[in-house]
């Protein structure tokens, strides 16, 4: 394997009523800013639970962040947080709140002129405020990570600190009861493709690595359709709820070669077309392996035999089969997987790859060797 | 799953070459303390490593820590923390130094009259020095985690303390090129036990900690005999390395029930006999999954078919199988599997119950059901 640091301080507090935690997390003398987004924490007893457990700090309050959190949105809060000495923000939402919250940290404490350089030059972030969250949507991870995006325009771009990562983050399988299935969909297949993007790589024989990111994907294969077909079943959701924290906390990518080119790409399209970010990698994925089946070989045959028990065959033949079983399984998430699902048309291709050539995401992949030629034929594998 | 809070915060530095790493780790006004044990880190070059990467530091030398660090060794070293203002502790050795230093880390900043309370009476441990780790022996995962076992006499006694948590800990594979076979063996085997302790109780439905500790054991189990075969294969003494870590940081028995009694009758063969710790592992444990075959009953189908790849036969031939299976790995790991192998007969039965029951260690396991009378059946299924 690779060398690597490996560094996650967050504390994890798991399981159902944990809520109440939130008291012994959080400096009794805090002023605290809680950050949600559309509000639906007001209609399923969550944000009742998080108030009590707050007591009697002064806890004012900034809501409205929207999926793929917007910079215009987010600047606002750092102005409620001036007028307020704030000193604490607690994210409740799932990860568009969170990656939110970890800008709103550092553009609260940011000394230049435009926290915006933070993603376009690079400005470092020297200091943010302290960050706790409640979980209500597993999907992202960004509970207890360093990594943030923030869109603004069409530019959806990410900007990563250990500053903002959360000091701690609550999972209580219990509120993810009343997600639509929409929600349930989409967070199963980020956290899956999550996993796939730190293991469909190339062998370095990263032994435990290799089985750690095989056990999230054979979880949420297992369990993510009954999290759909039995929505009241709680053991479910938590698998589905740990599963996705584990996805992008930083252990499965240490040590290992990491992709991400199907999030590049997809975050093009969430930028152009307002497509569900989950949705996107949906639709990338299964044409991402399709072209890179050659350089992705050995890790291929390994999904196939280790994920979906595809023992049969010859090598092409168990590639093939493990790429159709990805469909299905996306399928049975209720994601599209092709460009045709959700209406868009080989018109489309040349705008989504001159975004890409703006970004700069001419040298994607493992290998940095996916340039737009390759993610063109990508696109067209996925119309 | 059940509920559980998890929290390590460890900066772990692996792989080759990354002991220059120190450097950063520790602040530069550190006064620093080196402990280790017998000096074979003078013969393998890890001392001078160690010392270059500390530069210019003060650094005071503290060695001699035996295996099972003994009580009266380590409280000599609170006397040269003292008279050298000692301010950072720095173990460089395997899970006996660790330990070790542990204990020197809360002795040191003690308020009462007698550190040895905080094993006998439970005195909490408020202060403790900081702790860096450069990890020589892969085995016992103390280098991430918060718990230690310290020996005094005949007493073996364990205590941990979030406060003497290492701040981080260097693995370099190529340090433990040097290690004998039988240091080898016995670290693969502790961290197997350590691994098998948090995972064959009874089913919670914790998929993700299954599927993780599974991996962990199929990894020390195809790894482990190469460690011994092939002692020059750096990625296979990585993969060992880093299964041993993983294996008790916490992350596999979040959320599961635990044993442990493996290791707590264990601790009475080396307080007694001086066996290495590993090998009363591989003593007792073959024999406790005889015992306990049917309230160990699920779990134990689940390790033959998972971990073994068992498909055929009835449950009781699969668990009988996969038992075998265990012995015979610890066998070619070069450790025991029968008391008589290390000169122990029934005779030396009532001399461990008595210890046990001196260590009020009469309810053992998962269900805590595990009283005297069936510690003396395991013990004599281990003849």
């Amino acid at each position: 394997m690779l060398n690597f640091t490996f560094h996650n301080p967050t504390r994890i507090q798991f399981g159902s009523g944990q809520i109440v935690a939130l008291n012994a997390e959080i400096p009794d003398d805090a002023r605290v800013l809680m950050i949600y987004g559309g509000g639906s924490i007001k209609s399923n007893g969550v944000y009742e639970q998080v108030k009590s457990a707050l007591g009697e700090r002064p806890v004012f309050e900034f809501s409205g962040i929207e999926p793929n959190p917007r910079y215009e949105t987010l600047i606002n809060a750092v102005d409620v947080i001036r007028q307020n000495n704030v000193d604490y923000l607690l994210a409740v939402g799932g990860g568009s709140v969170i990656d939110g919250v970890k800008f709103i940290a550092a553009a609260a404490c940011f000394e230049g002129d435009d926290p915006w350089d933070i993603f376009t030059k690079r400005a470092p972030v020297k200091r943010a405020l302290p960050i706790g969250v409640v979980l209500t949507l597993p999907a992202t991870g960004s509970e207890s990570n360093t990594g943030a995006v923030v869109t603004r325009g069409e530019d959806k771009l990410p900007f990563a600190s250990p500053l903002v990562r959360p000091a701690f983050a609550i999972l209580d399988p219990q509120v993810t009861l009343t997600l639509s299935p929409r929600q349930v969909g989409n967070g199963v297949v980020d956290a899956f493709v999550h996993t796939i993007e730190q293991y469909l790589t190339y062998p370095v024989n990263g032994k435990v690595q290799d089985r750690f990111a095989e056990g999230l994907l054979q979880t949420l294969i297992e369990d993510g359709p009954k999290a759909l077909s039995e929505p009241d079943n709680i053991e479910v959701r938590a698998n589905v709820m740990w599963s996705a924290t584990l996805a992008l906390n930083g252990l499965i990518g240490a040590g290992v070669p990491q992709d991400w080119s199907t999030h590049m790409i997809g975050h093009e399209l969430t930028a152009l077309y307002g497509i569900d970010h989950a949705r996107t990698l949906s639709l990338i994925l299964p044409a991402m392996m399709k072209v890179r089946r050659d350089t992705k070989r050995d890790k291929l045959c390994q999904y196939a035999e280790r994920v979906w028990n595809i023992r049969e065959g010859s090598d092409e033949e168990k590639i093939s089969a493990a790429i159709h079983a990805t469909e299905a399984f996306f399928r049975k998430m209720g994601v599209p997987v092709r460009l045709s699902e959700v209406d868009l048309g080989s018109e489309a291709i040349p705008t989504i790859l001159n975004q890409l050539e703006k970004h700069r995401m001419t040298r994607l992949g493992e290998h940095r060797d996916i340039g737009l030629d390759i993610s063109q034929r990508v696109l067209e594998t996925a119309l």
